[in-house]
């Protein structure tokens, strides 16, 4: 059958793993229950355990459970691959993997993983380079299943994921496991995404290299969560974990595009005192930032908040005055990460609440303006953040689908690039829906969103915005690339990506080689 | 039947209420699930109601249903009678009232709707006045059920308590639900025991007077937890949230035996640097913070952590470099609860970090010292703080049964009140087990629990603190005041004393007239 986005979704898919068809962004007022989680009950003085084989053996992981690891360390991560080479080593079956995300250091160990029969299925974010190659190949039986930050944390809290054992690192903890990042050699700032395995898996184990004496606080992570705590040499590459510097981009397309996302935000009836914005990573990001700080001080505007995965030139607002609170979910950067021990606005948040469509209101839900990007965006303004030209899976839907809740949701992305058009007829993937895209901007214009009829016209006369249909930017894109060939696939699917809802917005298949 | 503690257990209580005998202070590692809740899905712009009928109606409340309050503003509370008031004056019947605990303002409100069949069971942690005599005296038809705060978070937690509607009154919210008790006009500190509610009720509702901007930070309730906001004109009297100047005790009494505390903490063999401690209230617990912040300064000897209900002289410990950290659960005065918003070190924590026997380990298990009161103890070292000299209730176990793990717990009180003997053969009400009690102080001398040799041997000639044992001080009492008469009751049950286990520790029966 065709879902909304006009998807086919095989039937044996809806039907055996009880899905159902994507239908609408609008989430209304459903009726759920959260599960339950076991507790073995501790007094809490045995919780320091001096291996990670003795911590596995105490868990009483088995065959068949699921597993979970968190991605805030990013490519400075030494607890995923430390942790999962022991279970491989020790001959463990069928495991689920369930992290917030995959990164690329942690890519040969998943791939070594599902080889030995260790790990048959993964739920994830998304993953990039040698896996997503890999899984693009059908290198995995079972197909991903791909789900945004909250997604995520609606599933651990409705039971469709149920984490049995959550591996975390952590920059430093207690013996009875207060546990927090801000301090410590790997500092990650917040601990946004790894707040819900603690909360809801059955079994917690933290890995830290930096034992705090009792109480360690801020406790993150508190001792009630926590059944083990394993001291490692090491947790992380601080020089990894983000971006050390924050290099505004020099590229000319990149800055233009960045002017002209901030003459959009600017013109919207959004941008007045007390607005909110996310801004998200990348160079385009922090020169958008750049911009947005010029605009905001000449018209004396401040913002209420700045949300999401944070980075250093959205602090600088928060110490300059301009921004009164960060909701910070994930840093981006060393400087992000650092700032959390001394900003006392810069608040700390789990992943249900920046992004969960199923509690009692998100963070998202009050967010004035949103920037995102996008490797194709078609003319229905469907967007694909998961799959590259070749058809392989190369991304990760991280907030996007979340974020576009926000009432000005604004893609930036170039037309094409390289020999590739950004702006299609149709994407290869759907992440988000079309229906909660608003503006895309791009080098040479912007395209609204035609039920967006309120920015039509607040967007017509812009200096140095010209305002295109969709089709015809996309028709100037391939004006310049011409028409690529089509994308051969197999009809086997490799990966499920679920709307935030959980339903299935679409399916990857296998590439043909 | 004939518990642990030589309490007649009535078999149709252990039959029909389905309890298990008190056995042992010893919790083990029991494993245990932790109950669903059920959450209507929101988005979060419809959370802000306009009065407290419309949010009664919202929230769905029915007869048979349980309801809570917290009872952090003490007894400048407006919250509870209004919203009560209400309740009672819609009709609804047969509800369970399930505070965190009930202070004296609340009483008449309660008898009230008691009398008017809109309340038919209570489970607190103690009661008061002339509502403890009203339940004395028969008012309600099934017994009270008496929980110490860890026992209430553990069995919220498990489901013993299933609380369907919380209505927790905060100095500040945004509109929707972010919230702390450390700005506005009713600030109360830490909001330790409603953040149970907040994570377990299935609907919580916000009653305050000062509506924050969006994202009101830190949030110590966050908005993914709240279904309504509903503003009052004034939710509490911050005069009467806690004693407002910090008296210290000048009855010679109090004084010596505040001495000989800190004469038998210093030479036990926990006074050492890193030691923790927990204090408690009143004239008497001020008074040993006094010279407890002395010795440390003359032995140069620093606190890593104090535990529980926080006051101004501990904060001020904390202030001078004595404490390193406070994790506080409540704030007995307007200092120690204005304080917060200062000091990062004073780390609020909720009632199971506090001290749940049943999760991964509570605060208390950690804790070296603890000071506790007592109405009564008994030559098994038995400890009644729950029923007075009449029989009548007049108590709270608050934190009692939980503190009392402490490596050292000391009952600090006088050898008689008046012509009441607190020092007595055996207690009317067994609240907190002998096996936890270590030492008792009176203004005569000290009396160490025989099976703690090792204190025997470290505590026998500290200057200024003569050691009897138990027996010998409980004749002396008798010899002050004499035997008194036996107090007279009828058979039937008005309150339970659960163990924090959710044990049946002891029963109190109605007093005869």
């Amino acid at each position: 059958m065709l879902n909304k986005v006009n998807r086919e979704i095989p039937d044996d898919i809806l039907k055996d793993k009880n899905y159902k068809p994507f239908e609408t962004t609008e989430i209304g007022n459903p009726e759920t229950t959260y599960v339950a989680h076991n507790v073995k009950v501790t007094q809490g003085d045995d919780k320091l355990v001096d291996s990670i084989p003795d911590v596995i053996a105490k868990t009483g992981l088995k065959n068949g459970m699921t597993i979970s690891f968190h991605h805030h360390f990013r490519e400075g991560d030494f607890v995923f691959n430390m942790v999962m080479q022991e279970i491989i080593n020790e001959g463990f079956q069928d495991l689920t993997l369930a992290p917030s995300s995959l990164t690329n250091v942690m890519n040969d160990m998943v791939i070594k993983a599902i080889k030995a029969g260790t790990i048959s299925h993964i739920t994830s974010s998304g993953m990039r380079g040698s896996l997503g190659d890999f899984i693009s190949h059908g290198g995995l039986k079972d197909p991903v299943v791909l789900r945004s930050h909250g997604n995520r944390a609606r599933s651990i809290e409705n039971g469709d994921i149920k984490i049995d054992v959550a591996f975390l690192g952590v920059p430093n903890a207690d013996a009875v496991g207060n546990a927090n990042a801000i301090h410590g050699d790997a500092v990650f700032g917040s601990m946004g995404y790894s707040l819900m395995d603690a909360k809801y898996a059955d079994k917690v184990v933290l890995l830290t290299d930096t034992i705090m004496p009792y109480p360690n606080t801020p406790a993150s992570i508190k001792q009630t969560q926590v059944d083990y705590v394993v001291k490692v040499p090491k947790v992380g590459d601080p020089d990894k974990i983000g971006s050390g510097a924050t290099r505004f981009t020099k590229d000319p397309k990149e800055l233009k595009i960045a002017e002209m996302v901030n003459q959009v935000i600017t013109h919207s009836p959004y941008f007045k005192d007390g607005f909110s914005f996310q801004t998200g990573s990348g160079g385009a990001a922090l020169a958008v930032s750049r911009y947005l700080r010029k605009s905001m001080i000449q018209k004396n505007i401040k913002a209420s908040f700045a949300l999401g995965g944070i980075t250093k030139p959205t602090v600088d607002l928060l110490e300059e005055g301009l921004v009164d609170k960060i909701l910070d979910v994930q840093d981006f950067d060393k400087g992000a990460a650092a700032s959390m021990a001394n900003n006392e606005n810069q608040q700390e948040i789990d992943s249900s609440w920046y992004a969960d469509p199923y509690n009692k209101g998100a963070a998202v839900n009050q967010l004035d303006v949103c920037i995102l990007s996008a490797l194709e965006i078609d003319t229905k303004f469907n967007v694909n953040v998961m799959t590259g030209s070749d058809g392989v899976l190369r991304g990760a839907i991280g907030g996007h689908q979340d974020a576009a809740n926000a009432k000005l949701t604004i893609i930036s992305a170039p037309l094409v690039r390289g020999r590739i058009a950004t702006v299609v007829p149709d994407v290869t993937t759907v992440v988000t829906p079309g229906d909660s895209i608003d503006v895309l901007v791009t080098e040479v214009g912007i395209a609204i969103n035609p039920k967006r009829k309120d920015l039509i016209a607040a967007l017509k006369n812009v200096p140095g915005v010209p305002v295109y249909t969709i089709e015809e930017l996309q028709k100037r894109a391939e004006a310049i690339v011409g028409k690529p060939e089509k994308l051969q696939f197999t009809d086997r699917p490799v990966a499920l990506i679920e709307y935030r809802d959980g339903s299935l917005i679409d399916t990857v298949y296998q590439v043909k080689d």
